[in-house]
């Protein structure tokens, strides 16, 4: 009879598969990515790793997160003093392991530094990144309905905010209502620092929120939420004032494109194919020199992961990989269009989460 | 006549001379911890690196940063296309660099691999950790100011939170409200997530605010903005209803330790001195076994720098430096109470910025 497998969760089970299917073999894998651990062991705190072999799994925290990690994490854990990572080298000399997979992202040159010195000579370690990444690409229903809570609740945010909009207010005023509003409807905190761009700012894909006032012309608002840890993403172009019929055009031109990127996602297809389409809309409309970016990333724990939806990526979409699709145009010195939805990788094709709608609006 | 100096400025020419005391000698130091980039070179930006040798600094960024760059950057910025690092590799090649400083605690083993694999065979990588916080410990007039308004800010956003606590209102929704406060008042963000603990909870150093609604007893608030980019950081201790005789004992002690450290602070001192003076106060109410942190720590650029004011911190105070003084004591099952400003060490002892008064106070 086989050994029982009592302490391995199915997600640490599909990360030994994935491992056991590379070159060199590892006798375990060190985790120290934040959003990694808590996809593997529900960890929520700010200081823990974990090691995962084929029989078992070992977690270390500092004694502040002791009752916490006995009640979130799905491994033994162990509060420990002092380095955490001088607990991994023990834990590999006293089961003689050789070769210790690690993620080289998720690991700084000190504590490589650190570990090599307290481990054995004979311990090699073996850069292995990106395996959780790939394996968190696909949501399970769970996630997929945090997923869906965190959208719906930055769509109610942005309606709540854009109700409390009035003349003279600032781009950062406008930024820290919608933010409240997320918290009071129940996120934990923004996914990333919101954006709220007008008038030619609005060009510029990664503006930060200034003093200065809102100004009539385009509202860019970008904006996400964090909610029971999963994230969601959203931007919507509003007119303050009817559009000059420069912005009109542009704003349809972008819409089509996204809309035409929501219709190339299904199963099978390359993500590469995704941003073709949104592209090929915008090179009709002769505006692909003004879309920046690529057309949509994947999001769950964090707020970007894998896939990315850009020229290159040869990654086939699956059935549950949650993604945005984001095309815009900027043009220096007029504006900016972006809109963007999250959507699931459905059987089908995809089901669009973001419930607010994406007609051009004049607030 | 020597060669002119141009492109250094002086906390780029005060980090050469910190490294130059350093063995072995290194032809450049590469930086890539955010706040030290802002530090030295003005970068508020995301992607960035910067090389630091005796005559020249050099930047780069994408091509997204270009325009900011130009604008913020003390040496002439270079926006490139693909890794950062392969551009700082080709740099080391062209100038024949035997040795390279980094930062260990700011580059991942990744980076590192990026780095080895991409320069010369004959170029080493010295580890200087730790340099530029050294600097950046001592704030310039500048950056005092840039403190005491975030201070100011943040005293200002409790007073405005606190006259929209209303019963039933849960900690998540206060320090929403806090967070909402400080943004209007000026600052950018949080300069950590808002602590917000009530009842028995508030005897967790690090609890996370909870939808549970705040409870009758202690309400303990640990905030803190980020405004102009610094830091600020303050916690304060109030009470729902008249206190039980055994909290506010506990409540006289931590401020007579709180006084205590404030009153050791001053130029020459040993960070640990300032931890001892605090912590013997505890001890005498019999409360040294309930503080479980260290009793205070350096902030600037960002929240949490050097010096640590712990037990067996050796660094000595000097006049600029900015740091916190925040005792508490925590009693499971009962409840906690920490007491924290942000003072700044003068030629005389210190001076308190934090103007958010410190009386015990039922709300």
């Amino acid at each position: 009879m086989p050994v029982a497998n009592n302490c391995c969760t199915e997600r640490q089970q599909r990360l030994w598969d994935s491992l056991k299917a590379l070159d060199p073999p590892c006798d375990a894998m060190l985790i120290t990515s934040r959003p990694n651990l808590r996809y593997l062991t529900g960890f929520t705190g700010s200081n823990g790793v974990a090691v995962v072999s084929a029989l078992e799994t070992w977690f270390f925290t500092d004694p502040r997160y002791q009752f916490q990690a006995a009640q979130e994490v799905t491994a033994k854990p162990r509060a420990v003093k002092g380095q955490l990572l001088e607990h991994v080298a023990k834990l590999a000399a006293r089961h003689r392991w050789r070769r210790l997979g690690f993620e080289p992202d998720h690991l700084t040159a000190g504590q490589v530094e650190l570990l090599q010195s307290k481990a054995a000579k004979s311990l090699r370690f073996v850069a292995r990144g990106g395996v959780v990444e790939t394996l968190r690409m696909v949501k399970s229903d769970e996630e997929l309905a945090a997923i869906e809570r965190s959208v719906e609740t930055n769509s109610r945010a942005l309606t709540a905010a854009l109700k409390r909009l009035k003349a003279g207010m600032s781009e950062a005023e406008l930024a820290a209502e919608i933010d409240y509003q997320m918290r009071k409807l129940g996120a934990e905190k923004p996914s990333f620092d919101t954006i709220v761009a007008s008038g030619v700012r609005s060009a510029l894909p990664h503006a930060h929120p200034t003093r200065a006032k809102i100004e009539p012309g385009v509202l860019l608002i970008d904006m996400g939420a964090f909610q029971d840890g999963y994230a969601s993403d959203m931007t919507r172009t509003f007119f303050l004032g009817e559009p000059e019929s420069k912005m009109a055009r542009i704003y349809g031109a972008v819409l089509e494109a996204q809309l035409a990127g929501i219709d190339a996602v299904r199963p099978g297809v390359k993500a590469s194919a995704v941003d073709r389409a949104a592209r090929e809309v915008l090179k009709a409309h002769g505006l692909d020199k003004a879309f920046l970016h690529s057309t949509g990333h994947g999001l769950g724990l964090e707020i970007h992961e894998p896939p990315r939806l850009g020229k290159k990526e040869g990654t086939r979409l699956e059935v549950g990989m949650a993604i945005t699709i984001e095309p815009g145009a900027y043009v220096e010195g007029v504006g900016g269009v972006r809109i963007e939805d999250t959507v699931v990788v459905t059987a089908q094709g995809c089901r669009v989460l973001t419930p607010t709608p994406k007609d051009l609006r004049v607030l």
